[in-house]
C-alpha cells in the first residue's frame, strides 16, 4: 500500500492528512502552525504520529508564496514566522520522513485540487483565487500547476488595480491584496471607524454579515473591495483565458461578496470573447489545496516509481 | 519541396513572405491592408502573383487582436475595417490556396517568433510585447503558444494599470494600451498642447525624438507612458513567470523609452524571486510576427503530413 502525506502549512493552522493508496482518508491533524523551534521536526513528528507504525511513501507540502517548488524551498511568506523563512523543505523532510517530498504554492495545489476533484473537474484551465488573509491565485492547465519558466507564476493578488495609497504586505501600491483581501477589508472598516455590533476589532466577515444584514457603511466597504476584485478577474480573463474561476478562503463564503463581484465583472466594458466564462464558489471549500497536495504527492509517487 | 506563405494582416500594411522548406525566403511583398471588397480574394491573388507557376502547401495568418485561432475566425479588431471582422479566413482563403491554413493573433506570433528565432532563443517562457498603435502580448512557452482554454490568452494590453479617465479602444478604463501605447502618447501629447518642431500633429515618434533631445514637456509624457509599462511589465511577470521579456513595435524603438521603462521596474517594490529577469528589445524587428508565423505555418505542415 502506498503511503500519501498532505500538509498544509497555512498562516495560521497546518493540517496533515493521511490517504491510503485507494484515496482513502486513514487519518488527519489540524494545529497551529508552528512560529519556533524546528518547524520541520514539528511536521514530521506529526506525521509520525498520525502513521503509528507505518512508513510514508511519499508526501508533498503547500506553503503560502512565495516558495520555490523547483528547488523545494519556501523563500519568505509574510504569513509564516522566520523559522520558515529559505527553509529547504524538501531535503529536510525527505530525510525525516525518509521517502520524497514535494513542496508547492498552496493557491497553485489549491488550482489542482479544484481541477482533478472539485468544480473545475469539467475544464481544461482552472483558475483558482482564495480570498482570505490575503489574495493567491493558481491556474491549473489539463490537470497540470501553470508554473511559468521557474515555479513562480500566478502570483496575481500582487498585481495592482489602483494606483490609490493602499500599501501591500509585498510593499506595492494598490495590489488586489491590498484593496480585496480579508485583511483589507477588515482595514478599510477599522479606517473608517466601523465597529461590528459586539464593539470588537472588525473582521472582514463582520463586515459581510453586517452588509448582508442591511448595515450601509459596511456595504459601501464590501463593495468597494467586491468590485476591485471584479475589475481584477477581468485582467485575469485576459491573462490566462481560463474557462472557469473558482474562488475559495473565507471572504468567498460570503454570498453577498460574491455577487458584488459578478456585478463588477459584468458591468466593466470586456471583449465579447470573455463574456460569460463562470466565475463560481470552489466546491471543496477548507480542503481544495488539501486535495491539490496529495495529487501532488500522488504525481511524484507515479515519477518515482516510472524509474 | 514545402512552399510556405506567411502573411501578416497589419492595421496598416500587409506583409506577405514565401518560404521554402529550407526556410529560404524566395519572395515577399507589402502592400496597404485592404479596407474594401473582397480581402480575402485580395490576399490569394497577393499570394498567387508571388508565387507564380508554384502552389503552396501551407499558409498561415497573422492577424491584430482578438482573433479566434481555434475556429479560424478574425473576430473584431478595432484596427481593421468591418470587411475583416467575423471572417472565416482559415476555410475561405484555403478554398482560395487550395492548402491548409491557420490563424494566430499577431502579438502570439512575435512571441513564437523571437522564440524560435529571436532573442528568445535560449529561454523557455517567452514575453513579447510590441508597442506601436496599440500593446499586444503573446507567451511562448518551449516553442508553443499559450492560449489559454479557447486562444484567447495573452491580451494583457487590455488589463488595467490605473483609475484614472483614460478610456481604451476596448471601453475599459486604464488599460495598459490606454497609457502606454503610441496612440496614447501622440494623445496625451495633443491633450497637453505640444507640437514637435515642425509644427504637425504629435506622434509618439515625434515625442520620443523631442524628449531625447531635452524637450521637457515631451519627456515627461514620454516618462508617464513607459512608467506606466514598467509598473504593468511587473504585473505580467507575477502572472506568467516569464524568464525573458521582449519588446517589439515602433515606440519600443526608442532607447529613452526603454530606459525609462526599465527604470520604473527597478523602482517598484518586486518580490525578490521576480528581480533580475532580462527585459530587452526583440532581435527580429519588423519581422517577428513573420517569423512567427512561417513557424506556425510549419507546425500545421508537419501535422497534416503527420496524419
Amino acid at each position: 500500500m502506498v503511503l500519501v502525506a498532505a500538509i498544509d502549512v497555512g498562516g495560521t493552522k497546518t493540517r496533515i492528512e493521511i490517504f491510503s493508496e485507494a484515496r482513502e482518508p486513514l487519518d488527519a491533524v489540524v494545529f497551529d502552525t508552528p512560529r519556533s523551534g524546528d518547524v520541520t521536526a514539528t511536521l514530521a513528528q506529526a506525521v509520525e504520529k498520525l502513521a503509528g507504525e507505518k512508513k510514508m511513501d511519499v508526501a508533498a507540502v503547500a506553503s503560502p508564496g512565495p516558495s520555490d517548488p523547483v528547488k523545494g524551498i519556501i523563500l519568505n511568506p509574510p504569513n509564516l514566522s522566520k523559522e520558515w523563512w529559505n527553509l529547504r523543505i524538501t531535503d529536510r523532510l525527505g530525510e525525516l520522513l525518509g521517502c520524497p517530498v514535494a513542496l508547492e504554492n498552496d493557491a497553485n495545489l489549491g488550482a489542482l485540487g479544484e481541477s482533478e476533484y472539485g468544480a473545475g473537474h469539467e475544464h481544461s484551465h482552472v483558475l483558482y483565487i482564495t480570498v482570505s488573509t490575503g489574495i493567491g491565485t493558481g491556474l491549473a492547465v489539463n490537470g497540470h500547476i501553470f508554473g511559468g519558466s521557474r515555479g513562480f507564476a500566478g502570483e496575481l493578488g500582487h498585481t495592482t488595480v489602483t494606483e490609490k495609497d493602499r500599501i501591500c504586505g509585498c510593499g506595492r501600491r494598490g495590489c488586489v491584496e491590498a484593496v480585496a483581501s480579508g485583511t483589507a477589508i477588515a482595514k478599510q472598516a477599522l479606517n473608517a471607524g466601523w465597529s461590528p455590533p459586539n464593539g470588537e476589532r472588525p473582521t472582514a466577515r463582520a463586515v459581510a454579515e453586517a452588509a448582508a444584514a442591511g448595515d450601509k457603511a459596511a456595504l459601501e466597504i464590501l463593495t468597494e473591495a467586491a468590485t476591485y476584485l471584479g475589475k481584477a478577474i477581468v485582467n485575469f480573463l485576459y491573462a490566462y483565458d481560463p474557462d472557469v474561476v473558482l474562488l475559495g478562503g473565507g471572504v468567498a463564503q460570503s454570498d453577498l461578496f460574491l455577487d458584488l463581484m459578478r456585478k463588477a465583472v459584468d458591468l466593466e466594458p470586456m471583449m465579447p470573447a470573455f463574456r460569460g466564462v463562470p466565475v463560481l464558489r470552489a466546491a471543496l471549500g477548507e480542503r481544495s489545496v488539501i486535495y491539490g497536495t496529495r495529487a501532488l504527492a500522488e504525481k511524484v509517487a507515479a515519477e518515482s516509481q516510472g524509474r
